[in-house]
């Protein structure tokens, strides 16, 4: 199972079977059910997780006590609350299993310990934020630029397998538009004539 | 001048007088004037860069011909449109001086060599990525969660050295507010009784 990391981690890096061993002896292997919570909001953010197998989320609640998704994680994708995670502090965000899931936990703690022993994870690490930061900048150009049914319609045209395994709800929510307003959309367009 | 880059380096990793020496060559030192375009929308993005002094903006326009700002960076900020330098790809943004400023660039090849030279280097980009990210996600968090007086606030409350230096518009643009609603909180904020 822990093979998604060892390739994840040699798309980026060059790293042998036998150092890959030592380097998993620093994460937990985590399995979790269908809508089980993995952190609690509130709690102390010290685990940085990836995904094996499964899919999760990360969300807070707003004032109205409506959920909104900020990240998705499935295969191969690291998930925290990444701030917090640096500064050692208290998470604002809840993650949750959306389907059957195994993770790999790294405490801060340990990730340091790993990139020192193994400094080129550095280089690893480096490239999957430099992505995730610039991925994030567009996120937030689609927010100013685009119209809702844009946005949704750009989501799922990039990223199909995230449309075709995540609820519609959590796409929704992701996306900052309400369910009703994306079963909306769908409608309208699977009623206009091509 | 330079000397800004030099502590920033040695606020995550250690970096010797000699060893930076040779990093700076590896950077070419660029002056702007107040309003000047630095990069053009619709070129290739291969240079990522640190605001030795000043303070510059990244922005693309709406298709009602608005500038939307994405990103402001001052003194010690880097700035690039991440996920084009990652690929080598023409960028959607503009990136233009507010103030007279000096940066430093790094082409993505030279950007490349300097990381294989000095491995220690990831561990800056990788820790400057780590917290952009982070706080990407939690702008993002912000635009779902608060009414736009409460951005307004956080945001000057938070940075308020960007608050002071940078023109209200831009402001208001980065926070996906217009300028003539920021206009107006303010005065009402002035008015409110103590």
């Amino acid at each position: 199972m822990s093979q998604e990391l060892f390739k994840h981690l040699n798309k980026y890096v060059e790293v042998s079977e036998i150092d890959f061993k030592k380097i998993l002896s620093f994460f937990d292997s985590r399995s979790f059910s269908k809508k089980e919570i993995i952190v609690e909001a509130g709690s102390k953010c010290d685990l940085n997780h990836f995904v094996v197998q499964g899919c999760i989320h990360m969300f807070f609640i707003d004032d109205k006590g409506t959920e909104r998704t900020i990240q998705i994680a499935i295969e191969n994708w690291w998930m925290t609350d990444f701030l917090a995670y640096h500064n050692r502090g208290e998470t604002d965000f809840y993650i949750r299993a959306i389907e059957n899931t195994q993770i790999l936990s790294i405490t801060h703690e340990k990730q340091e310990q790993l990139l020192n022993q193994f400094p080129k994870i550095e280089k690893y690490f480096r490239t999957i934020y430099q992505i995730s930061y610039g991925a994030s900048l567009m996120k937030i150009k689609y927010l100013y630029d685009l119209s809702k049914e844009e946005i949704y319609f750009h989501f799922t045209e990039q990223f199909p397998e995230f449309a075709q395994r995540v609820p519609q709800y959590l796409i929704a929510s992701f996306l900052g538009l309400t369910p009703e307003y994306v079963s909306e959309i769908r409608k309208k367009n699977v009623l206009k004539p091509v």
